[in-house]
């Protein structure tokens, strides 16, 4: 399906969402590789294309991948339909297991797997198959839902901390691109404009992949909040002349401390808002954290092609056969976060007992 | 002229020089946009071609601005040479007055037209036009073999800095293609090299136009140093990883108190660097000194056209209509430089006192 991107009037606009019933219905999503040129709709009707969208970026943020992963189980249980209700359960545990192995650092894809598969489990064993499958849907569908309350609460938290007329760096796209429709830390932006508040935003473009240009600029603009685009290296130079008062980024994954890993140029960006005595915050939803870890030493980061740096747009920009170092993240350390933005509401100061107390109520 | 980049063998790999005599030669460069995927030298023969090759990038880098501007004097001083020899001083005037509106933060570029002018001023009047044309050229070719000396000589003062082994950042390009031949941050590199010091180099894309990727990675890779190639938004990463224990990078314009402008990213790069405890040098010929200025504050800062953003790569990466800051400098504050490496040593610490003291041997 393409829609052009000067006549949305029929976009729907969703990140990602389910299209028709259980036993029929498909995974649907923008594909984000093409955007801002190209408005387009994929529709993944089987697991390994689900797995492939995430791998490839077409669906990417750590909330959107999540709910692109439940569905996806939902998509591989009904495979196992003719086998019945034992067939749906193995279907969905494969699903899940496949699906898992897409992309290594974004907690939320495990987190989604995970609920939806001892969802699986819980269900009572007298339902027939197709009854399974459509609480299995329902399943996904809530934890999309539940990403949108998610979203507008961090908006609502993060937005007292935003001051009339402020400018406000963001690095990478935690945008409602990166969720089910609204964002994180561009929730927070968006909430403050809602407000009258009147932020202005300053977008990192974010190599290699220019999720910023491609992805925050566009979706900021069509929201009609004031977005400026600048490259990863002029952060510093725009924090020196007085044009932020403060960043927030999106997060992959928050260790247990607060340690935590977002799109590489992150923790970057954090030590040039400290050098410049501007606040950093993280806005996550709570599905974010992973307790398991003590601090950020045991996140794994994804390594990516270098073709994502010596070719990202068709063009060669570097020497054939040149070394390249491709890290998709970084982690930055809890002491250079000033807040971490839930919906349950702002962690601050970052430390593990305070996370552990926001976390449990 | 275009020779393939796989049979190198024909190249001359002269940045900027001038072929032929005074009266009928050209000014003939590397046209740098093409690299690294096309090796192609052009011939300017008349002074709108050098002021559109300086202004486009053809040709960039502090010093091979100036060389280049040089050069470009005495193209157009012959345009006057039927006028008789006011005619040849009147053009000389008129070209170095226009030339030097291609770029405005290099001080390079108006140390080299000045001193043409002040060259040209100081002939005997005695002498004829075609005379005094030879005169120029031999003025400018004394520009371009003085930089090639500077160049060998910042090597050699800087590569004592450099520990066996090391891993070297820089950002932008500060080497050969920068200069006459050798460069001056990379200078550094190739100087420890040779010494069999085996630096290994971590090299900054440079966004937008990607000096590093395309230039840097280029000429190192060529030269048989190892490099890897990053994007800006890593070089935090691979400083907190341990991968370089030392940044170095050139300048296009150092005021009186040892603040310098150079490539859009170096500030935020020497803020990284003190963050890790890493030194931060910069590397430049004392031509890059600029003592009418106190400070930084009074370094005009160019600034360049947003599609370098938002269209870099041929194919549009942001979305139509976006707002876009492209500052192509940015200055980095003296107290954030460990040492600046010229030809006459290496002044540390950076001060008014020690710049003035080194500059004045």
């Amino acid at each position: 399906m393409r829609i052009d991107l000067q006549d949305p009037a029929g976009a729907s606009l969703a990140t990602v969402g389910w299209v028709g019933d259980a036993a029929t219905g498909v995974l649907r999503m923008i594909d984000q590789t093409l955007l801002p040129n190209k408005f387009v709709e994929i529709d993944c009707a089987d697991v390994p294309t689900v797995w492939e969208a995430i791998k490839s970026l077409r669906v990417r943020g750590a909330p959107a991948i999540g709910i692109a992963a439940a569905f996806g189980a939902v998509i591989g249980a009904r495979t196992g339909l003719a086998e019945g209700r034992i067939g749906v359960e193995t279907a969905l545990q494969s699903a899940s297991k496949f699906l898992g192995t897409s992309r290594p650092t974004a907690v939320n894809l495990f987190w989604a797997l995970d609920r939806m598969e001892r969802f699986g489990a819980s269900i009572a064993p007298g339902l027939n198959p197709a009854e399974t499958l459509d609480l299995l849907l329902a399943e996904a569908n809530r934890i999309a839902a539940e990403d949108r309350a998610m979203c507008r609460a961090i908006g609502r938290h993060g937005a007292e901390l935003v001051e009339p007329g402020q400018g406000i760096l963001t690095h990478c796209n935690a945008g409602g691109l990166a969720t089910a429709d609204y964002g994180t830390a561009l929730a927070v932006i968006y909430t403050a404009h809602e407000q009258g508040k009147a932020p202005r935003v300053f977008a990192d473009e974010t190599r290699p992949l220019l999720q910023g240009a491609r992805l925050t600029a566009w979706e900021l603009q069509r929201r009609g909040v004031p977005v400026t685009l600048i490259c990863d290296s002029m952060a510093a130079q725009v924090m020196k002349e007085g044009k932020v008062g403060m960043v927030v980024v999106g997060a992959d994954r928050i260790a247990a401390n607060g340690d935590t890993a977002n799109k590489i140029g992150t923790y970057g960006v954090a030590l040039l808002a400290k050098a410049h005595g501007l606040p950093f915050y993280v806005a996550a939803p709570s599905s974010t954290f992973d307790l398991t870890l003590p601090d950020g030493s045991g996140i794994p980061i994804e390594q990516r092609d270098p073709s994502e740096i010596t070719r990202g747009f068709g063009l060669a920009t570097a020497p054939d056969g040149i070394d390249v170092y491709n890290p998709a993240f970084d982690v930055t350390p809890a002491e250079l976060i000033d807040g971490i933005i839930t919906e349950r509401g702002v962690i601050r100061p970052v430390t593990t007992a305070t996370i552990r107390e926001v976390l449990s109520t």
